[in-house]
């Protein structure tokens, strides 16, 4: 099998997690060159078992690399176009490049195709988007998916290794009776909840809400396609979960969703309410699939449908979904 | 003024709140009796600065009062009608009689008038219900709701002291590497949500999602209200949140919303995304008004209006309102 000369920019908990996917999935990695910015040079990380010091990002360091992971912030912008000319494929986890025409946006269970068309560069979704729309895909098949709306309950770690270390250094100062300084969001997170993530829009929503619109509006290819998204951060470490009230235009029961959905990809469904059972973070964490639970017909609309879903957005949400876009190349000879 | 025999009727945290509220709105208060399970009886709790030692309920601890509160539990189902056959007008924090069609189940700046047919008991509605009608009232006044879909995100003190205590050790356990036991809630709940409040129903909704339903639909009078809701479990501590999609018989703008709202009873607007101003428990808590924020017109439907409200569940969604509807009975001249 042809190996890869393999490039991970990033060294926060998404980069970790791209290392730690690529493993356990036997990506075939022929070489690997750890990236990242000035701040991380110097400090290394664990592939199968080796230690490999993180280097400081330069155009040049593209040179002689295959396929190169982009694991999201500030470096996308700066280099992922230098990669591709420099003869890399870029799969990259920043919003930079996701609805840019000319760059498919891939999650592998919804549209893989769109991938042949690629010019260097795909964009992983929104974490929050890709762990919705593998619940989505197999209902738009089965019924066509008229309207959605979603609230979500977004977890620290969305906002990288600091926020999951203010939230527990927070709950251990409020224990002591200190009032704590909060750094990664605008306000104290430990026992509260943030109704805000990314920047506000002229909409009222913020950028977060509306990459989940326009994002899954361009996998589906339907721009009509109606959604509406409140996204909310709260004090969980890990995972990300939604509540979905979604509308079809033909009728779909509880009964066939669950149907559909335990035989679709990525998804398990986890819906023994009398034994307790539904989606949660402690049972998505650190698992690729996407749960979903609490399925039931929507009684305050004609074929409607509420469900509840959580998956692990570091995973699924976002590393994940990288190294299965990196599987797709191989699958269609794209690399 | 005249001035009334008082029992409160429940040693937990809502009941301790009862007397908070009684105190600060200056209730006319002649004297005053705690009634609770033998479990409490003897313990004592404070009401203007006195001692009161908390007596174990019987049928005579009825006798020559005015006005007794039952902040929820069993004691309702055993004692509130008994307390009525001895002459008491009751308000009651249960569910036991909220659907009754004999009670009038009440929010002030909602249905007060519903109050003057009033047979001796008073229900107060759900926590998540009261802060959600509140908001909705005047919306349906200006406009004629038509549906309404909600998800909520409530805090741990809605199932009682113990298990905001809970919420505190299991934080500080997972600290210290041990393995919490869950007893409050089926599972963890520190760094975790758990989309399961009260029991399932055969319709695949919990009864605390149907409550908002029903109870709704009770105090607006239409029973053809749609609505729809996702209750689901946080690790906040005090103060529950919830995210509203809510649909319009006539358009409604943002703006227009939020005139109404600023001049609605009960009522803050908390709506200055720019500058981080929205709402949230670390707001909402030790405090009567529900705030309302993040709103926003609905880009999947005509004529819907997104936001986002959050209100102190011990006071508001249950001894505040109790005790203003102690005050609508004054008002009335029903006591």
């Amino acid at each position: 099998m042809k190996q890869y000369n393999v490039a991970v920019v990033g060294a926060g908990v998404v980069g970790k997690t791209i290392l730690e996917i690529l493993e356990e999935r036997k990506f075939p990695v022929k070489s690997l060159k750890l990236l990242a910015t000035s701040r991380s040079a110097g400090r290394s990380m664990q592939f199968k078992g080796q230690e490999y010091v993180i280097e400081e990002t330069s155009p040049g360091s593209f040179s002689g690399v295959d396929l190169a992971f982009f694991a999201g912030g500030g470096a996308s912008k700066l280099y992922a176009e230098e990669a591709v000319q420099r003869g890399a494929v870029v799969i990259d986890n920043s919003s930079a490049f996701r609805l840019d025409p000319a760059v498919p946006l891939i999650v592998p269970e919804v549209n893989p195709e769109d991938i042949k068309d690629h010019q260097g560069i795909i964009a992983n979704p929104n974490c929050s988007t890709i762990q919705m729309v593998v619940a989505l895909k197999p209902l738009d098949d089965a019924a066509g998916l008229k309207r959605v709306v979603v609230s979500t309950y977004q977890s620290v770690s969305g906002a990288g290794q600091e926020a999951m270390d203010e939230l527990l250094q927070q709950t251990k100062e409020l224990a002591e009776g200190l009032e704590p300084s909060p750094q990664a969001f605008p306000y104290v997170i430990a026992y509260n909840l943030i109704p805000h993530i990314d920047v506000f829009l002229e909409n009222g929503y913020t950028r977060e809400e509306m990459k989940m619109v326009h994002e899954t509006r361009k996998m589906f290819h339907n721009e009509e396609l109606a959604i509406s998204a409140t996204t909310v951060r709260v004090p969980v470490l890990r995972s990300h979960s939604e509540a979905l009230n979604v509308e079809t235009k033909r009728k779909i029961t509880a009964e066939k969703a669950r149907e559909i959905w335990a035989k679709a990809p990525g998804i398990k469904v986890v819906d023994d309410p009398k034994n307790l059972l539904y989606p949660m973070p402690l049972l998505a964490s650190y698992q690729d699939e996407v749960l979903v639970g609490r399925i039931r017909e929507d009684i305050s609309c004609e074929n409607g449908l509420c469900f509840f879903l959580v998956a692990d957005q570091l995973r699924k949400g976002a590393a994940t979904n990288a190294v299965q876009i990196a599987e797709l190349l191989l699958k269609y000879n794209l690399l």
